[in-house]
């Protein structure tokens, strides 16, 4: 069976809101094998929302919609549905009562138009909302001959989940066919998205069972497996037998198959190593640091370092040669690699990582254009040198300046 | 004109990943004057793809696609909505060449599958994207007798962004009935969301014609005006008139009213005032710098400084007084003010920043606990230290300390 979840509020149309019930109601209906298809936010006008729920129901098989069932006039969750299924509404009673003791017990005299809360759409089952005064509603129905399962929800978090816990889960699971699914998540990084595309392709068309996505960030993309079975075991052998061949396929950029980080895995390869390390960043300037320590404990293996902007910091905080400067400018391999060396010195740390670069957007020439980095790292005994031009804006090639130096940490350690 | 936005991607259906080019879209939309009336979010199927076409083309005005135009076999937007338009896609040999030449700017092999990213829909113009290698496309067409602007963008942001500014904000303008809206963003530091709306709400209730979001991160709460008027004079002036009554209830806290980042305004003082600064971060980690040096020049007065996590780096890089580090510790108003001035001294700038304090979530003690932070400013003659407990987890404890140090520069410098 397949989704199409509905979030409702005109606020979740303005630059300043977002939808967020979406993603706990995506990992709730995957863990019931339920993929969601499709997600629309509409705002609170009833030609929209109408519109909304006519194609949600056209198209997939649950359709869950979250916000829309308050007191207010812009409140019209509950009359839209019933109008898109051709059916009335009609007033509950036993809600109504239910209503007025709530607002009695909070010693609230209930204002009138709460009572719209009670509106039941005809063949729908009240969901109790204890946590809040809107019910949830449950229809197990058919639209234009296909069966349809409809469910409403408050847009509040809280109360979305705690009405999903409480009932919905159970009652979609018993609706559903039995399935058994697994997942898995492999990382790799520094190859391009297209590059690794490719490779991976020629493995995973072989297994045409198993969905295939692949996710890219800067300097990293993630193919996420799944798979369905017979049994639980079926398809947990179906997944890992793919993964392993991805796993042979990129041996050398894969850093992890358990969802960590890549500053997770270099750090746990640092601990695991005894090793200290100590950063020299000019062009990233504290980004390589800040993404290390993001790991609670890093403290364990990172010391610290320099953020050496200008040359007088790299003289200064790193010992770099005035000569070196000189002569081969800041954005050189010599200056990475001095100030990956200088800092492991000064910190005595087990490794020192040095990252010097053009950042931009100024201050590029046809020589050393924008986005060109050398990226040091030193043991003491060798210092490792790696130059490469990164596309992009400031932002993003910083970031690739780190990914580098967190992958050729990684290498190093592994 | 009203619009709908489609992110296409298969991820953008998981719990993992949600579509946020939707917030930058919608925000430039509206300063245009154009309502967003429908978001969908669709995978990489192509016949889901292909209805969610049809249907946002039966009921908006703009239609903005978002993904899908890499090079892989999933990337199928271009020709899904020549589908839904019934046209063709033509290989644009220009754009073919631009291809190849700009993997041999990178100094890399062309994947062949890149060449996909040359079709272009018939009756489409290109918009070239200087920062990826997928253009846009954008279409002034009918769909079944309605005039309809179609706009293809890739789904990476900052590509995303660079080609909606560079090319679409304008032909939308020109595209658009003529309306006349004024905007004003307010920004103030280091105040309460809901201390700031108690203090806004009795002015901005005098204005009910003037449209007034509030939008809170850590650390930051933000005013969003918007008037419309009979001509762009009265928009502006009814804008005004508001956001003056606004600066002077803030004049504190006020940071910006033109849209400047915190990290900008900071960054234009020092400059004004020819100040130079170096920081020496414990907690916060290079977290400081790194905000400081998204701005593009500021190596002008930013020339580096410490990263201190350990008790050896403070002493070793900012001559911290070991016997200071036994008796306060390292978490304390003494080692902050050491931190800061230690640093100044051995950078020789006019400010130095010293931070230090427990980011958790482990390391905390009834005396000292977890969000705990000492943030020092040093100009030479006197050192300013505040203490804070901020609340959060590790990130947003992190954020919080930069964001504070940054309104004590903002303060000093002002």
């Amino acid at each position: 069976m397949n989704a199409e979840i509905i979030a409702i509020g005109s606020e979740l149309l303005t630059p300043y809101r977002q939808d967020t019930n979406s993603l706990f109601l995506t990992k709730r209906l995957n863990q019931l094998g339920v993929e969601v298809i499709f997600k629309t936010i509409v705002g609170d006008r009833p030609e929209h929302l109408l519109l909304a729920c006519q194609v949600a129901l056209s198209r997939a098989d649950i359709l869950i919609l979250s916000g829309g069932l308050g007191p207010t006039e812009d409140d019209l969750t509950r009359e839209c549905v019933a109008q898109a299924l051709g059916v009335e509404l009609r007033r509950d009673h036993e809600m109504v009562t239910a209503l007025y003791t709530r607002a009695a017990s909070m010693r609230m005299r209930m204002a009138e138009n709460n009572v719209k809360q009670a509106d039941c759409i005809v063949g729908a089952e009240i969901l109790k909302n204890s946590r809040g005064s809107a019910p949830g509603q449950w229809l197990d129905t058919t639209y234009q001959g296909q069966r349809r399962i409809v469910i409403l929800l408050p847009g509040v978090p809280f109360e979305l989940e705690g009405l999903f816990n409480d009932y919905c889960f159970d009652k979609l699971k018993a609706a559903m066919p039995e399935e058994h699914l697994a997942t898995c998540e492999l990382k790799i990084a520094m190859v391009g998205e297209s590059t690794a595309d490719l490779r991976a392709a020629k493995i995973y068309k072989e297994f045409p069972d198993i969905e295939t996505t692949i996710l890219a960030k800067a300097g990293e993309v993630q193919f996420h497996l799944k798979a369905r079975g017979a049994t639980q075991e079926a398809a947990e052998q179906s997944v890992e037998k793919l993964a392993s061949l991805l796993e042979d396929e990129f041996t050398d950029e894969l850093f992890s198959s358990g969802g960590e980080s890549l500053e997770q895995i270099v750090g746990y390869f640092l601990e695991m190593r005894t090793a200290t390390l100590a950063v020299a960043e000019s062009c990233t300037a504290g980004l390589l640091a800040q993404r290390i320590t993001q790991i609670s404990g890093s403290s364990r293996y990172f010391m610290g370092g320099a953020l050496v902007y200008s040359d007088a910091m790299k003289r200064e905080l790193c010992g770099v040669p005035p000569l070196l400067l000189a002569s081969d400018g800041a954005v050189s391999r010599s200056v990475a690699a001095a100030l990956a060396e200088g800092i492991r010195q000064r910190c005595k740390t087990t490794l020192g990582i040095g990252i010097t670069g053009i950042a931009g957007p100024t201050g590029g020439t046809s020589e050393k254009p924008v986005g060109l980095m050398y990226i040091a790292l030193a043991d003491g005994k060798h210092t490792e040198v790696v130059e490469r031009i990164f596309p992009g804006d400031r932002e993003r090639i910083r970031w690739y300046g780190t990914q580098l130096a967190l992958d050729m940490l990684r290498r190093k350690l592994r």
